[in-house]
């Protein structure tokens, strides 16, 4: 039997992921979301959504580029400060002592401590309500080269990347590997 | 040192989310998607891309609502299978023993069998490339009651939804807890 909760964010899982930008005067800043996700093959996109309060959002407005930075499972702390204060009167990679490195595709800080890192350009925005969704064309991902698979391509088991649960509000990590994708369900 | 991938659709996590939708003559039918997230709080709305090519891209064109259905790990070759067949040859629901129910708020069914569900009515698409943004309202979501935490929410640990890993492919499931959000930040 199922229980009702209305209408609530609740979709599990969510991402942990950092954005990345540089403000008018070109301070480095970075803040967490959960609201987000990639939403086109080609040309290879990915939205997070904001609100308009933050400085983020006039960060990427002015410069147009960010970087969308993957924390691994060591740092969920520093995620969690990067979603709970704002850079307006913060230096956060300072706080943090993360070190802020210039993209080298987009106008945008990305975290060098930090495993995984896709720089995108701006190319569309679109307004929903309290937040606004930024359409992002990804131009490039890096990822520690320590933490490939066999193929050569970043492997999850080893980034450890966060996610999030909305609502009840917690971090995890991620668990088993369960199966290969587009060949599992034949077995159905 | 990180290594360069170029522009991918490379993110970690994605989710694992199985859209039911009715075609015209009332067909149910189930996609498995990760392309998508969470992207506006309120009010409260959730993503998905989808390719023109799809049968699910037409039924939701048509028909205007649809379900978001959460699987648990046990149905990970269900989730795989629903993302690598199409519904225009191939009853799904049937092929994989499932059962689709009426949505309560949306002309969409859901898999009965599955934790959690979110209902949908579709207020925005936006044409970015290969994919189709679908923006949704969450008009409803529900939960198993078995798997709620103490303060009576959908606990994510129990749910144990999937995760996806693109280009790599694989499916993996929710690990261990690594703190509270909102609040592990401050001990940084």
């Amino acid at each position: 039997m199922k229980k009702s909760f209305g209408a609530k964010t609740l979709a599990y899982p969510t991402p942990v992921w950092c954005i990345g930008s540089y403000d008018g005067a070109g301070k480095p800043n970075i803040m967490t979301v959960a609201w987000g996700g990639i939403c086109c093959s080609s040309p290879p996109c990915v939205t997070i959504s904001l609100r308009k309060a933050t400085y983020t959002y006039s960060n990427i407005m002015e410069r147009g580029g960010y970087t969308v930075n993957i924390p691994s499972e060591n740092f969920v702390r520093h995620a969690d400060f990067f979603g709970t204060t704002t850079g307006r009167d913060t230096d956060k990679f300072t706080h943090a002592a993360l070190t802020p490195v210039r993209g080298k595709f987009v106008d945008a800080p990305y975290v060098d401590e930090f495993p995984m890192v896709i720089e995108c350009q701006l190319i569309h925005t679109y307004e929903i309500g309290l937040h606004t969704q930024f359409i992002g064309e990804i131009l490039d991902v890096r990822a520690e080269e320590t933490l490939l698979n066999e193929k050569g391509l970043p492997d999850m088991a080893l980034i450890r990347p966060l996610i999030y649960s909305p609502e009840t509000r917690y971090y995890y990590g991620i668990g088993s590997a369960l199966g290969e994708g587009f060949s599992i369900g034949k077995t159905l």
